[in-house]
């Protein structure tokens, strides 16, 4: 008998996504230099958002050599004006897989604090150069720059080189260039639609984006106003398990288990604190020091089964809010006040109240447009988004995907599938993003999350039944009324020769007898534009 | 101005696994139990395989505490009979995540090494107990058990227990025994549906289910016949990057750059080496010690755009081969010899010539089947297979999926869509399966292997049109002959009578006269059963 043995090795977490690229969406030159471009913007919008500062960011990605066509060697850039990198962590921070400030229970649009370095790591591989950064977080201070590699087999920065430059602009924010292998012409499309998304879900940011052939794309910001920072947040009991338990109990420096509980997990007050361990069980001898694994484990039950405590905190969480998302959506559509306001366009946003799924917090915001704008090509137009960032890929496996093509009946709204042109626009914001892939790019169909959203679509549904059953109202009336008015003005000239009266009738108070609806997309007297009217409704 | 800080910090890669769960199919207790079966016994079968052993596996979830209709704990237990883990490597095996064997160029069912330790972290953190394993490499020695824990945040196991035992029935394998928190009620069809799909990939493996209520399901090898082992393999020059070839160069011993070619990598000889030097223009001053960066993305660029290397080597992959495919499918699909010799059931099966994805061989199999017993309720059943794994989850994002329901046209093989019974299945097999999550659920989009696979059903197909159209014909002729029946018997007694015969003529060798196709189904004199004559055409 010949004994087969396995050789045994150990990698590191850099090597592991080296060598499983694809799943953190690094699968081709075309997809590798989407992903790059879009984790590096989304470092640099938390960057800007953690400190409240209207975010600009420049990219730009230049060719170097290569067919242009295929395949060839890029350089990438991407500047912000974020809170910035501490110098002595911008080594590790860009140079280190599994290091970061994303490993926090807050609302982020990064997750799984690998993005960033996965688009060097790539860059690295394909053209065996290093990464520039420099940043400063102190407007005061001086700008730090690094050279940087990564030593893939010890999963640690290598520093090439670092240099200080003054301030005198007294800059703030973090800038990146790095080489990188990309086939710019197949991911073009994809890119723009990504910058054009984001543009909605951060409406406002202003975006720069300069691509290899020299166009300049501008995406301005509607508006100045940042919503509110996201915070971080202690976790909620019915979100842990064994292991963040014994973490806790492990550091905390609190000597009873009520106060334990108090100061480590939301909502838990002293009230609920002494209810709650009267339901677990766990007598008053029990201190953070002396529970063994069967009480930790009878704990952790009990916190997941306790039906009293209350629902997370979402005050930590930051959604866009209507009006931003209205913004957001009108100004990427291309939709006018006045489009609005004569009818030929609608656009109606949502959020609903916080909810939650496994302790984590999560805010539900939609928005339904039916424009002639909108290309839909025979199918309802689906924008999804997470945390403020676009999701664009794998779009029929996401949750909102199945809301909105097998739960929603559309012709209870009055919407003509394949006819009418609309397009749905779901935002899901939480502290942890049920994510499937790493690549982040679809919601899994956790059941909280899949029926706030139908929810949101079906509240929002109503808004656009009023409009679409309006809009065909005022058809059905427009043709009603050019029978009358193709019609009225014989009757009345042959009437008056019966009657032999020398004058006609006034016809136009007739027919304004006959309409139903107001007249205020006529341009009565009076009303110089039609949007005031409206405005005074809203 | 308030600088706003960011806290950084490292976590470690059970760490990172551990906050990430979901990615890697650990996202709920219902979920979570079939992951861990599955890993569990992918392992094992890997083991066996490595070794040639035709597998024995046995698995027992048996139920402890907690509701049987909801989240309860559970004991799972798997046993095989594989080449085992040396003692001194269980501990790191199982514990410590990025350590395993899976970590080269070669076709097994793990590929990120990461399945079994997170089944193992997934019952600690919520059961807070220790896993046992024990495991034998030599049956000649003694058994080795551990009672381990994982230390998560140090991504290092702990040694709880350490026993000998002696071993007097020379056994070899692994049992691995711990207890999970599991919603048994939630996925046991999946996880039996798991279990059926292992029998079909893989028809010379036993496999033994004790499921919570004590009931037993047995799936017995079709055949003893184990394909030959997958073998390990050098890079192909078309799927490195400069991060490889700089590793090679690191460690290698050889002298010149032909020397180092023909050593680290496939499908280079002398003669490929020297003209492919000549091509890349690296000068015969350059050796493997004195490669500056730049020629190194010179080599590997060269490498890529290399058209005359040959294909990578396909002798490393395992592929089920076409017979085996059948008799899978068959036992599965409970088609019978007899079903198939009387034209009622029909399976194809068929195997691709190797061909290459980004430096990486594969082969493709697809087996085609029609039977009564196919439940499909309107659509074509898709069954996945990836290096000999059942994938059963987001099939609508499976390149198989694009094929199957996008790309073929059904209705030029006589399949009536929606009324024919058809059941495909597609089996992948190669050293790197282009998996799009860790979870290993479905297979990305490579243009290369969707048209491997587009190109084996359709050739495919073409037995299957074959067989549609006959049974077509045969239906047709059955309605033709029925009314000769009908009507013949009838003519002849009024005949006749006309005539004035006493004897009516035999009318069996008219209707023998009317058939347009073979009488074999009718059981002819002479032959006792149709199976022997269809037999002899195979």
């Amino acid at each position: 008998m010949t004994l087969v043995q396995e050789a045994f090795q150990e990698i590191s977490a850099a090597d592991f996504f080296y060598r499983n690229r694809d799943i953190a969406g690094f699968t081709s030159p075309s997809r590798a230099i989407y992903s790059t471009i879009r984790e590096l913007v989304e470092n640099s919008l938390d960057a800007c958002e953690m400190g409240g500062i209207p975010p600009d960011i420049y990219v730009r990605v230049s060719h170097e050599s290569g067919p242009v066509d295929g395949p060839g060697t890029y350089i990438v850039r991407v500047e912000d004006n974020g809170i910035g990198v501490p110098g002595e962590i911008i080594p590790s921070a860009f140079g280190q897989v599994l290091y970061g400030s994303k490993y926090k229970l807050r609302q982020t649009r990064g997750t799984f604090g690998l993005g960033g370095k996965m688009a060097l790591l790539y860059g690295q591989i394909t053209t065996h150069s290093e990464a520039m950064i420099a940043s400063s977080n102190n407007p005061r201070k001086r700008i730090i720059e690094y050279q940087i590699r990564i030593d893939i087999q010890q999963n640690k920065p290598v520093i090439v080189k670092r240099k200080q430059h003054s301030n005198p602009a007294h800059w703030r924010g973090t800038i990146i260039e790095f080489r990188t292998e990309a086939d710019y012409s197949r991911a073009m499309a994809k890119i723009l639609e990504y910058m054009k998304q984001t543009a909605i879900i951060v409406p406002y940011a202003n975006i720069t984006f300069v691509d290899p052939r020299g166009r300049l794309y501008k995406f301005v910001r509607g508006t100045t106003k940042v919503p509110k920072a996201p915070t971080e947040t202690s976790p909620h009991p019915h979100g842990v398990d064994v292991e963040t338990v014994q973490r806790l109990l492990k550091i905390t420096e609190s000597k009873s288990l009520q106060e334990f509980l108090r100061t480590h997990f939301q909502r838990i007050g002293e009230t609920t604190a002494r209810k709650f361990l009267q339901y677990a069980g766990l007598g008053q001898k029990k201190t953070p020091r002396n529970m063994g694994p069967d009480d930790i484990v009878k704990l952790v039950n009990a916190m997941k089964s306790y039906e009293d405590f209350l629902a997370p905190d979402p005050t930590c969480l930051s959604p866009l809010g209507e009006d931003l998302l209205a913004t957001g959506i009108r100004k990427e559509l291309g939709v006018t006040q006045e489009q609005i306001d004569d009818g030929s366009a609608f656009v109606t946003t949502l959020q609903r109240k916080p909810d939650t799924y496994a302790g984590f917090p999560f805010i539900v915001e939609v928005g339904l447009a039916s424009a002639k704008a909108i290309q839909a090509e025979g199918r309802i137009l689906l924008f999804r988004f997470a945390n403020k960032i676009p999701l664009l890929f794998d779009e029929a496996s996401d949750v909102s995907w199945n809301v909105v093509n097998e739960l929603i009946d559309w012709r209870n709204y009055r919407v003509i599938p394949g006819e009418t042109p609309l397009a749905v626009f779901v935002h899901v914001c939480s502290t942890k993003i049920p994510y499937k892939t790493v690549g982040k790019e679809f919601i899994a169909d956790r059941p909280e999350v899949e029926h706030e959203i139908l929810n949101a679509v079906r509240e929002a549904g109503r808004s656009l039944k009023i409009y679409l059953s309006r809009q065909e109202h005022l058809q059905r009336e427009k043709k009603r009324l050019d029978v009358f008015e193709k019609y009225l003005p014989k009757v009345a000239v042959f009437s008056t020769r019966l009657a032999k009266e020398k004058k006609e009738p006034d016809i136009k108070q007739l027919l304004k007898g006959v309409m139903k609806y107001g007249p205020e997309e006529e341009g009565e007297e009076g009303t110089t534009r039609g949007s005031e009217a409206e405005e005074e409704q809203a």
